[in-house]
């Protein structure tokens, strides 16, 4: 059990000394030095795993990008013949996009350290981004599945194949973005005001 | 810290005294207590906000549960005949339940004005949730809709018409779920340490 001791010895002892009132105690333990260092340590982790999955997200999109635009076998083996997998395509591209200034925006910060907006708002921007961009990719991707599904009953050759592994990377790049935007949304909660 | 001479004798001093340094001057303008008193009123506010949205989430939810639930008309008119229309159903009950719990859990909130979680937890679990049902939702509906499409080119009867209308009760659902994910994300911005 518990030393008897630990509850006898404060009546002895005179008052601990009060924390300092003047440092900002953010999260409890430590002083204010040392919260502020682990606060740059984290956010400067926080912004590589976001770059890190900006980047996955960009790979994954040109994947899909390549994959689906190359799907063309003659016959009713074209991908422009479907809507669904036009779709795929379209927001692939936008995906592409979107990523890949992002990841570039974000890398040419890191090099030059200077921030084309204010770090509120450019957090803003980035979950808003994030976010639609997110949905938008789910949504290609999950028209796409149920036509794939049903062709695949029937024939399983080259063009089935390749619509398949094009929805299956736009689902990685949607996976990589709705990471990447809940690490946003938590880089939101961490906003100082100091 | 403020001087009650303030509020009285405004005309005899000249220079108005600059603010107290020792307050917390969050956005500038104004003193520490206006600031204080405009935070928890746009925190009221986005609350109302929030629990609005939630409602129309549920209320649309509802919706397409009860129209998809119902549609079924023999033959090959059944809805559940369909693998989407299914997805469509179940994700329509989960949204139900969700949106409906989070704004019994906001009433009750305000009613007894006492928190089952703390205040930063539940802006972390409902920025969650909310985003993860978006996602399912805007999944669902946009995986129904070529089906839907390709049917009404052949055949426009009442049970393409039901599956049309629950689809965009479901798409109703997920923009009222993405405006509340977004006043969740601003929540969480917000946050004080005070």
């Amino acid at each position: 059990m518990t030393n008897p001791n630990d509850e006898s010895k404060p009546e002895n002892v005179t008052q601990p000394p009060p924390p300092p009132p003047a440092t900002v105690d953010l999260e409890g333990g430590g002083g204010a030095i040392s919260n502020i260092i682990r606060r740059w340590k984290r956010e400067d982790l926080l912004n590589r795993g976001c770059l890190a999955t900006r980047g996955f997200c960009f790979v994954f999109s040109l994947l899909a990008f390549i994959i689906m635009a190359s799907n063309k076998h003659g016959d009713w083996k074209d991908f422009d013949k479907y809507e669904e997998y036009k779709y795929v395509l379209a927001i692939a591209i936008l995906s592409t996009l979107y990523s890949g200034l992002q990841a570039l925006r974000q890398v040419h910060q890191f090099h030059t350290a200077r921030e084309l907006f204010t770090r509120r708002n450019l957090a803003m921007i980035e979950f808003f981004g994030d976010q639609v961009m997110a949905y938008l990719l789910i949504s290609s991707a999950s028209s796409a599945v149920p036509l794939t599904n049903r062709m695949r009953e029937g024939a399983d050759n080259i063009f089935t194949d390749s619509s398949a592994s094009a929805i299956a990377m736009a689902f990685f790049a949607f996976f990589s973005l709705a990471i990447s935007s809940l690490i946003s949304g938590y880089k939101l909660s961490n906003q100082s005001y100091i």
